[in-house]
């Protein structure tokens, strides 16, 4: 079992228990509104992408605040303290500066998910030393210096490398979160498949953690809610334990509550009756 | 690839190709209007449910009218007589009486589907020589004098006994399409994963048609059409290739189409585009 904690709220996730949803929406990329607010230093946008996300049940928010002449470290520190104030649940920072994630790390009261690390050697020993010395639970992208594997065997591959130079900073499995690569089905038709076969391996072989960006998987389709809706079932059939999604379609969070009552994850379809009695379930 | 036919109309399916979409509502079972129509020898009603399925979307129809108290064998070969006047799409005859599955076979033009036969021996012996005669493509049933497996291993031992109990009497595998057992996971948390896993194993290790009658995993649920729609997705990821669904439920049939094109299985997605411009998908 995973634990990630804010001050006052701590989530444990992983095999077998419901799939956590992690909020998409505090991201600037393809989001003008939050992107033009962020680069003036106004944190209303996001606070306000914030409640609308927890109140429609995501369990986590990540948090990416890159803006283009943006100084990344102060904003993610800025954002990441206001939050822990707006929000009871816990945050996943979300940065390819690891400054950005040092001073976010510093500033969170409680266990973070940190996004991301790849199997890339300076991503490894940059990050890995900042995750074990805030405790923090690790998202970790299974490519490398050849880019993005097109073959599941290859990604798990690489995850296993990462879990083990992981090991070798004192860093558990339990703590590790592979993002097994949702990348656009309009792109290339195997995608779709090739995530859902890498989730199916890592989870078996590596028994960690599992992650998917949902959404990916429709860039550039029409009907977008549809797609990531039936790709989220899928993942969790194949052994998903965390999907970053957008909380607030009820279409992606009505095909995760009914893909976890399917796999045996939501006892007595607790969650899944709760969801329905609110009138989401048609 | 498998070949069904109507008078008019040549279907092929098969792996890499569409799922097909196999309407579900001319079964008197829980439909009390169909049930008394026909038991007075009536068909407006199933014929109008026909009509209905045909227009959104149904490949082919299952066709079942066994009513307590009623002469099958005549009912369902007036239906199939009444049916290939009405609608241009292959039928499937179904039905537990092999004596109403020959005259309706005799009374079919066409390639037709026969559900079904089972891996039980009086079965066997019965149902396959007269899918042999009528050169119809046999939907079968892994369970046997034991009853449902609850075991996926155990479904495709069975599976496999058919197939080979097939080509004792020339039928080939192409033309055997093996209902993997969807069983309500309201009943047992493991029926989904159970059907799920069994698709994958036939699809994969006897390379068969496989099907499943996905309204029955939502059985005793509320919000029945919100985890069809799930499951449908799941099984087409895990190799679906036949769904005996309600065409009528818009959300199974976007769950279909999605997913069909999540698996590369929907040429430059088609059928996706299609059925987005006719303003069914979100």
């Amino acid at each position: 079992m995973t634990t990630v904690s804010s001050a006052r709220r701590t989530l444990e996730f992983g095999s077998g228990k419901p799939t956590i949803l992690i909020g998409e929406r505090i991201n600037p990329t393809g989001r003008r509104k939050l992107a033009d607010s962020l680069a003036r230093g106004d944190f209303e946008v996001l606070l306000s992408e914030a409640k609308r996300q927890v109140e429609a049940g995501a369990d986590v928010l990540d948090v990416n605040v890159y803006v283009e002449g943006g100084d990344e470290p102060s904003l993610l520190r800025e954002a990441v303290t206001r939050l822990m104030e707006a929000v009871d649940v816990p945050l996943c920072l979300d940065s390819a500066n690891p400054e950005a994630l040092e001073v976010a790390l510093a500033a969170y009261s409680g266990r973070a998910l940190v996004n991301s690390v790849t199997g890339e050697d300076q991503s490894l020993a940059v990050v890995l030393p900042l995750v074990k010395r805030y405790q923090a639970v690790i998202v970790a992208l299974p490519l490398d210096e050849g880019g993005i594997p097109t073959d599941a065997g290859l990604r798990l591959h690489i995850a296993r490398r990462i879990v083990e130079a992981a090991a070798g900073h004192g860093i558990p499995s339990t703590d590790i979160v592979i993002d097994c690569l949702a990348t656009a089905a309009a792109v290339d038709p195997r995608a779709a498949s090739v995530a859902l076969e890498t989730v199916r391996l890592v989870s078996t072989e590596l028994g960690v953690n599992t992650l998917l960006g949902v959404s990916n998987v429709s860039f550039g389709l029409p009907g977008r809610g549809a797609i990531n809706a039936c790709f989220a079932g899928q993942a969790i059939a194949a052994g998903l334990t965390c999907a970053i999604v957008d909380p607030t379609d009820p279409g992606v969070v009505q095909a995760v509550v009914a893909a976890d009552l399917l796999a045996g994850r939501d006892e007595y379809g607790r969650r899944y009756l709760a969801h329905y009695r609110k009138g989401h379930t048609k």
